[in-house]
């Protein structure tokens, strides 16, 4: 049978898809190598390059205006996701970009009942120069794979997954992200798919990346509830470090207390010891004077526990403060860049004799939010400063280099070719098909005879 | 609109399903007030009263060989399921009974990325009788509310739920579970559905019951592996309690290389002191005879941690070992029964001293499952008896109960009325109507056009 016409669309995308890739393609990373545990399984293939590409017939609404957005509220995904199968007998299925749906599960696949699933969560800017940029993709898809090995989910090439991702931001980016100055967020996401009621290793696999408009919420300043002691975000030999599920859900009750009283989120606190370790889902820093030296600190806890996610926004905040703020330049005194563990009671004692100048949050979804009061025990205590200088300096290096007002490696520019497709005809055949189903929808029988269509794939 | 031919069936089943859930509707149980914790929002109507029943056209393959099933590769589930969805703002919609089939999610549901999912694990026999029971189904409701209420899910009625389950096993008992002597696996389970990325409650979410056949496993002793230093299932404060899937997919790394060094499961242990906690995803018990009182104790570890799972056998075998084990009876020493912590080095001396009796793992899908050798440090034990007579003893009483040998408060029958219905007329409808639907499905365009109909409704 020659390809219909809805095919030939496809096959050209296809084509136009393989030569984003092209222009993108970065250099394998030896990253895979040094994060990937010795005893993770043998790298199966997921290939970019053999992408099938369906463009939407039913566009979504773009919301001109983010602040409006409301999570769980707003439809806010865009026209297209990616997906990619992976079974244990045959690897990973051939990536496909297509119009955004649902998903069809077994109610016995693994992810619904063992949590098997990760995800990671980026965006893509788009700059002063209109140019599309994301932030260290490498830091995201490595820490990636780094989750799905930890929750007994495939394996996967880091830069193939980069791949998917850019190739998705070209065909929504021009429509989903028009305004210079603003973001949308990327979801990449692996789940167990398998349907099987038993406890183990999934035997199937569906990796999907998905595009979302986002709230406006960073730059909000927040008001942490430090959690109580009978209340453990993770610990040592757990899994704290991953971006797994398992790290979310049984946090949700603590933060909707935290939101009942009148907090944004939980400060997560470790051991009697009370050591300060993550806030809500984002990693925490301190800037104090330090009661010995006598010297300003920026202080973060470390990640040798295992028991704080490795954050993308963390790590850039250390690397750009060991850069440029240890030695004194005009008016901003130098830091020591520390990272070690420190408790809620060093936070109070400094707060008490005046040493905590600031505190902020600082992760992807909520960037670097100051952090104005936090409760503890009955008490509350603030920094003196509710936007500190440091706090305002890091910020603004980081936006001028996700946005482009400052060259930097950490930036990577997605070329945008797009998908401009013609489907007219294409689109015509399916008006009258879906004309002809919603008449047939109308009989009960319906229903059960598409089921019995449907099994018979 | 009268009601077609295809709904008429579906009225009276409805009317059947009332008529069962009449008969087998229990009291209200006080176990609502006493699990769910203070703060819990206030009870939803999920009502089997409501539910909705439609009976499938397409009947699924018995295995009549159990012993032929394998996880993950044969399919197991029975023909029907039952589905409720809630929402925050409208409650539990009604329940109903379905064909056995997929769910559709839309990639962004909380379940996929945050694990917000708990579920149940029970299982239903068929008695030397040829009545079918279940056992002490209203702890397993009462838990999975505890379990639901942890990871931020909504609340529900225990006593609804048992009637759920008692209504699908009147519908799928008799053909799926023709044997004495047998049992049905069930699994109740709850996931957050709401199509939202921001890391928050779930503002929908899905009840769905499943029933499948089992393989054979109980009964073959085990092998187990101590756990590493570095990995720790559960944690003061966490949620080692509660049956969420947080539980789950974090221990599969590790029972994998348990498996792929010749054990079945990871004996988890705690803390630096090596504290025994659980057996894979059962319950764990010793035998021995106590170096200071020369007493034989039957010896498990304590819930006040909240880190191992309150198992249902675990809480009979020590109800019934304290009930009938306590006092000599003819060649049966009398055991003393103690939940209390106790470390590995405590087993390991055991062993040495010759006073490791029996050790066994307990839960619903093992059932009680002798070990007959732990890894530890390089190190194996095994007790002296690899399937002692205490262990056989608790076996036997459990399964008397279980198949009616021994009639106890403990095994509720289910009364199977099933729903024998005449759907000849409605089959005929929907067969015509699925021949139609193959042939517009070669069409390319079917695809999209249906994609196009079904996100109209």
């Amino acid at each position: 049978m020659a390809p219909p016409s809805a095919l030939t669309a496809h096959l050209t995308s296809t084509a136009v898809a393989n030569s984003i890739a092209e222009n993108n393609y970065t250099e394998r990373q030896s990253v895979i190598e040094s994060t990937a545990p010795i005893d993770a399984p043998k790298l199966a293939e997921l290939d970019p390059f053999k992408l099938k590409v369906t463009i939407t017939k039913t566009p979504r609404q773009f919301h001109a205006d983010a602040s409006k957005i409301q999570w769980g509220k707003t439809d806010v995904s865009t026209d297209h996701w990616i997906t990619a199968k992976w079974s244990e007998t045959e690897g990973w299925t051939a990536p496909e970009l297509k119009p955004y749906g649902p998903i069809s599960l077994w109610p016995t696949a693994s992810c619904l009942h063992y949590a098997t699933e990760c995800f990671e969560g980026m965006k893509a800017y788009r700059g002063v120069d209109g140019s599309l940029r994301i932030f260290r993709p490498t830091k995201n898809t490595a820490r990636m794979l780094v989750s799905s090995t930890r929750i007994a989910l495939p394996s996967f090439s880091p830069s193939a997954l980069e791949e998917l991702i850019k190739i998705l931001l070209a065909t929504d980016g021009p429509k989903w992200l028009p305004k210079s100055g603003s973001f949308l967020y990327i979801r990449p996401t692996l789940i167990g798919t398998g349907g099987a009621l038993g406890v183990h290793k999934p035997t199937e696999a569906m990796l999907f990346i998905v595009l979302a408009q986002f709230p406006v919420l960073y730059e909000k300043p927040m008001k942490l509830l430090a959690s109580r002691e009978d209340s453990i975000r993770a610990w040592p030999g757990g899994f704290g470090f991953a971006k797994v599920g398992a790290n979310y859900g049984p946090s949700l009750m603590a933060q909707k207390e935290a939101q009942a009283r009148g907090y944004d989120q939980i400060l997560w606190l470790f051991d009697k010891s009370c050591q300060v370790t993550e806030a809500g889902a984002s990693n925490f820093f301190v800037i104090w004077k330090n009661k010995d030296t006598g010297r300003i600190e920026l202080v973060t806890a470390p990640l040798d526990d295992k028991i704080i996610l490795d954050g993308v926004t963390r790590r850039s905040v250390l690397e750009l403060a060991r850069d440029r703020l240890t030695c004194p330049t005009g008016d901003i005194q130098g830091l020591d860049i520390v990272e070690r563990k420190y408790t809620m009671m060093d936070l109070v004692d400094a707060a008490k004799e005046d040493r905590l100048l600031e505190t902020f949050a600082a992760g992807t979804a909520f960037f670097i939010s100051s952090v104005t009061r936090i409760h503890f025990r009955g008490e509350d205590i603030s920094p003196k400063q509710t936007n500190g200088k440091y706090t305002s300096l890091l910020r603004g290096w980081l936006k001028d280099i996700m946005y482009g007002e400052e060259s930097h490696e950490w930036a990577v520019q997605v070329s945008e070719t797009g998908f401009k497709v013609d489907n007219s005809a294409a689109e015509k055949e399916i008006d009258q098909m879906a004309e002809k189903l919603r008449q047939m929808k109308a009989n009960p029988a319906f229903a059960a005879a598409l089921q019995k269509v449907q099994a018979e794939i």
